[in-house]
C-alpha cells in the first residue's frame, strides 16, 4: 500500500511514537527496504550506528533515525527514538502479512477423509492429506504435501506451510502458524532395554500447542510418552528445533535455531534460548531465563538469569571463568617465577648457613 | 483394551515380573496414563521419589510403585520391583502399538512405477511415489508424500511415514519404521578442489540400513562415495541426526536428538550417543561406548568408555577438569599468597644480611 | 561405461596426470568401489597409508595407488601422486552422475498454476505444485512433493529432489541441485517484543541462490526481513544447515553438517565451516577463513584464519589454552609444593632469628 511521509508519521502516532519528519512531507513511500538496497519510493531506516556511514551513499526517499543522528541535508528523515520499532510499524502498515492464493479441493489430488470436519473458508491444496476425525476451525490454509493425522484437533486460523506432518491426536489452538517441512508428534525415543536390545515403548501421548504459535521450518516436535508434550501460547520457534517427549514450554518463548530439549524439561514464560542450546532432561528453566548460545544446560536455572557455557552457569560466573581460562599463560609464567624465587631464597639461606 | 487390575498382574507375571497387588483386584483399567493426568479408569505410576508428593493427590484408579513407597490407603496399587518395566509392559497390554489405516492406492494419484515390486497386504497412500525397479516386501505401510527411488530393495513390514525421501539404491532390512521427514541416501558434501571451486564427485556409493532400525524425524543419512553407509539392526534414532557418507553404525546403538556423525566413522554395538553430540570422521567409538550430551568427538573412543566434553575426554577426567578450572579463582588467589609471602621472605632475609 | 586400464590412463593424462600402469593394461573395468568391497571387473585406490594391508586381502581388478607404495605382484595398478584425485576423475568417466527418469506432467497430479513459465525439456514429477508467476529455465528436473511458491525466478538446468520448499519470491541461479526436504526462503524469527508478547514482523525479503551452488537435505534457509539472505554462486552445503534472515554467504563456500549462522552475517569467499559450527548475528567470516567443528563464533573472523572452540579464537590459541587446562593438575600441585617451601623457608628464618 502507497502512502506519503506525513501519513506514515500518522500511523506511528497512533502507535504511541512521537515522529517528527524532515523534508517533503508528500513524499510517496511504496515500499521499505534496507539502506543498501532503497532507491526511488522506498523507505529505510538506520538503528546501528555502525552503519551511518551508509546515510552518504543511500539513494533512499526516505530514513527512520534517532533524533541526534548526522545526516546529509537532501535526505528526507523521519525522526524516532527506536527506529526499529517504528520501521516494523511501517512494515506493516506499507506491506501487510503474506496473502495465500484461495483454490478449491481438487477432487482428485486433495485427500480428506470423509470423517474429517473443516471449517468455512478454508483452503486445502492439492497433494495436502486430512485423516479421519481430523476437526479444523474455520479460514486454514494448508498447503501441499501437509499430511494431518487422525483425531487432530485444531481452532481457528491455522496457516501449514508445504509438507508439514502433524501426528495423530495432537491438539492445537487459534491462529498457529507451521513453516514447511515441520513434524509435530512423531514418536519420541522410548524404548525399553531388554538384554542388549531396545523394544519400543508405544508412545501414547500427544503434543497440544496454544494459541498464536509459530513454529520455523524442519522442528521436530516428539508426542509425550504418556500425556502431553505442550508449547504454550504466543511462544516463537525458529528452524531445526527438536523438543523431546514430554516436555513442556511456557507462554511467549523464543527460541532461536537448532535448539534442543531433551524430554520432561519444563520451561517456563517468555524463556529465550539462542542458537544450538540443549537442555538435559527433567529439569526446569525459570521464567523470563535466557539460555546462551550453544549453552549445555544441566541443571535447574533460576527464574530471569542468563546461563552460557557446557555445562552452563551463571553468565557472569562463566565470563570470569574464562577470563582466568585466558590468563593461564600468565599464571603458569607467575608460578615458574616463584619457583625461581624460591630456589634462589633457599640457596641463599642454605650459603648463610654454610658461612657462618 | 480394557481390562482388571487382576488382569494386568496375570500380564506381569508372564513378563517375569512378581507384581504385589493391594486393592480392588476387579477394578478396571482402560488407559496408562500420568499421574497429574489420570482419573477415572487409568492406571499410572511412580518411579522417580521426586515426585512422591503426586500420589497424594493423583485421581488415578491405581498407580503402580516399588515395594517400599508409602502411598494413601484408598490408591489401588501394583507394587514391583522396577515400575517403569512394568509400565511398558502394561502400555503394550492397554493400548497395543498404533494401528494405521489400510487405503487401497489412488488410481490417479499413488504413483508406482510398472517395473516397481510390492508384496502382499501393503498400503501405499495416495501422494506417494514409487520408482522404477523397487522391491519392497509385505506389509509395507506408506503414508502420503514419501518417495522410494529407483532400485532400492526393502523387506517386510516396512513403515515410512509422510514425506520420508529414501534415494536410489538404498537397501534395508525387515520391520523398519522411518518417521516423517528422514531423507535417506542423499549425497554427501563430495567434493574435489579445483582452483577455488568445487567440482562434484559423483556420489555412487549407497545406504543400507539393517532389520529393526527405527529412525526419527528430519534425519539425513548420506549414502557412501564408494561402498555403503551402513545403520546396524536394532539401532535406533531419535530426530534431527545426520550421518556422513560412509559412516558405519553397529546394531543395538541408541541415537538422540541432533547428534551428527561425519563420514566414515565406524561405530561398534551398543553405543548410545546424547543430544548434539558430534564424531569427526574416521575414527572408531567401540561397543557399548557411551558419548554425553554435546561431546565433540575427535579420537577413537574404547570399548565400554564414556566420553565427554569438546574435545571429547574420559568423564572422569573431564570432571575433574571442569572441577580444576572451576577452582582457578582460588590457584591465583594462592599464588598472589605466595607472591606476597615471598617477597616478605626477601626482604626479611635482606634485612638480616644488610644487619650482619 | 566400461573401459580397460589403458584407456583410464588416457583420461588421467587429459586431467593433468601422470598415471604409470603395472600389470594388465586391457583388464575391463566397469565400476569403482572400496578396497574391502571391490571385485571383479572393479577399480579401486589407496590413499590413507594407514590401510595399506588391506591391499593383500583385495580382491580388486586394479588399484590407484602412491609410486612408492608396496602392493602384491598380481594387482593391477594404476600409480599417480594424487590417488584421491585419479579416483574422483574416474568415477566421473566409468559411472558419470545420477541420472533422472524423464516424465510427463500428470493431468492430474502435477499442479502447475496457468501463469507459471517452465523453460524446454523439463521434468516436473507428479506431486510437485508450481505456484503462480514462478519463472524456470529449461532442463529443471523437480520431483514428487516439491512446491515452488509464487514468484521466484530460477535459471537453467535446476535440479530440486523431493519434497524441496521454495518460498515466495526466491531467486536462483543456473545449475542449482538441492536436496530433499529443504526449505527456502520461509520466514526468520523476526518478532517484536510488546510488552511480554511477541509481535510478528512481517518478513519482506527474499532468498538469492547463485550458479553451481548445491544444498543438502533438510536445510533451513531464511528469507531476508528486507533486502535479501543470499548464497553465493558455487557454495555447497551438506544437511541440516540453518541459515538466518539477511546473512550474506560468498562464493564457493563449503558448510558441513548441522551449521547454524545467525541473521546478518557476512561470510565471504570461499570459507570452510565444520560440522555444528554456530555464528552469532552481525559479524564477519573472512575469505578462506576456516571454523573448525563446533566452534561458536562471536566475533569477526579475519581474512584466512582458522578459529576454534566456543568462544572461538584462534586455533593455535585455542590448542594452547587446551594444554593449558589440560596441565592444570600440575600447577595446582607445583603451588602446593611451593606453600610447603614456603613454610619451610619461613620456619627456618623464624629458628635461626630465634637462634641469634
Amino acid at each position: 500500500m502507497q502512502a506519503t511521509l506525513a501519513q506514515l508519521c500518522e500511523t506511528l502516532k497512533k502507535h504511541g511514537m512521537k515522529p517528527e519528519l524532515e523534508g517533503d512531507a508528500g513524499q510517496n513511500i511504496h515500499s521499505v527496504t534496507t539502506l543498501e538496497d532503497a532507491g526511488e519510493g522506498q523507505i529505510s531506516f538506520l538503528s546501528n550506528p555502525k552503519y551511518e556511514k551508509m546515510l552518504q551513499q543511500t539513494r533512499a526517499a526516505a530514513v527512520i533515525l534517532k533524533p541526534d543522528v548526522p545526516a546529509p541535508d537532501h535526505l528526507n528523515l523521519i525522526r524516532v527514538v527506536d527506529p526499529y520499532a517504528a520501521l516494523t510499524v511501517l512494515i506493516v502498515k506499507v506491506h501487510g502479512y503474506r496473502q495465500h492464493r484461495r483454490v478449491a479441493p481438487s477432487p482428485t489430488c486433495t485427500h480428506i477423509v470423509e470423517s474429517a470436519e473443516i471449517g468455512e473458508n478454508a483452503t486445502i491444496h492439492p497433494g495436502a492429506s486430512i485423516d479421519e476425525d481430523v476437526v479444523i476451525g474455520d479460514n486454514a490454509i494448508i498447503y501441499p504435501g501437509c499430511y494431518v493425522g487422525p483425531r487432530c484437533r485444531i481452532g481457528n486460523d491455522l496457516l501449514l506451510y508445504p509438507n508439514v506432518v502433524v501426528y495423530d491426536d495432537t491438539i492445537m489452538g487459534d491462529r498457529v502458524t507451521i513453516h514447511a517441512g515441520t513434524v509435530i508428534g512423531e514418536d519420541g525415543l522410548g524404548y525399553a532395554p531388554v538384554g542388549n536390545k531396545w523394544i519400543k515403548i508405544p508412545q501414547i501421548g500427544y503434543v497440544e500447542i496454544g494459541d498464536d504459535v509459530e513454529i520455523g521450518a524442519s522442528c521436530t516436535i516428539d508426542r509425550a510418552t504418556l500425556g502431553k508434550t505442550k508449547i504454550g501460547s504466543g511462544t516463537k520457534f525458529s528452524n531445526l528445533i527438536a523438543v523431546g517427549h514430554g516436555t513442556q514450554i511456557g507462554e511467549n518463548c523464543l527460541l532461536v535455531a537448532q535448539v534442543g530439549l531433551a524430554g520432561s524439561v519444563n520451561v517456563g514464560e517468555h524463556v529465550t534460548m539462542a542458537g544450538q542450546v540443549g537442555v538435559v532432561g527433567h529439569i526446569r528453566i525459570g521464567d523470563n531465563a535466557t539460555l546462551g548460545a550453544k549453552a549445555g544446560v544441566t541443571n535447574n536455572v533460576p527464574d530471569g538469569e542468563t546461563y552460557l557455557g557446557a555445562p552452563a552457569i551463571p553468565i557472569t560466573e562463566m565470563k570470569r571463568q574464562l577470563v582466568h581460562i585466558q590468563r593461564l599463560p600468565e599464571l603458569k609464567q607467575q608460578v615458574k617465577q616463584l619457583q625461581k624465587q624460591i630456589a634462589a631464597l633457599e640457596a641463599r639461606l642454605s650459603d648463610e648457613v654454610e658461612a657462618k
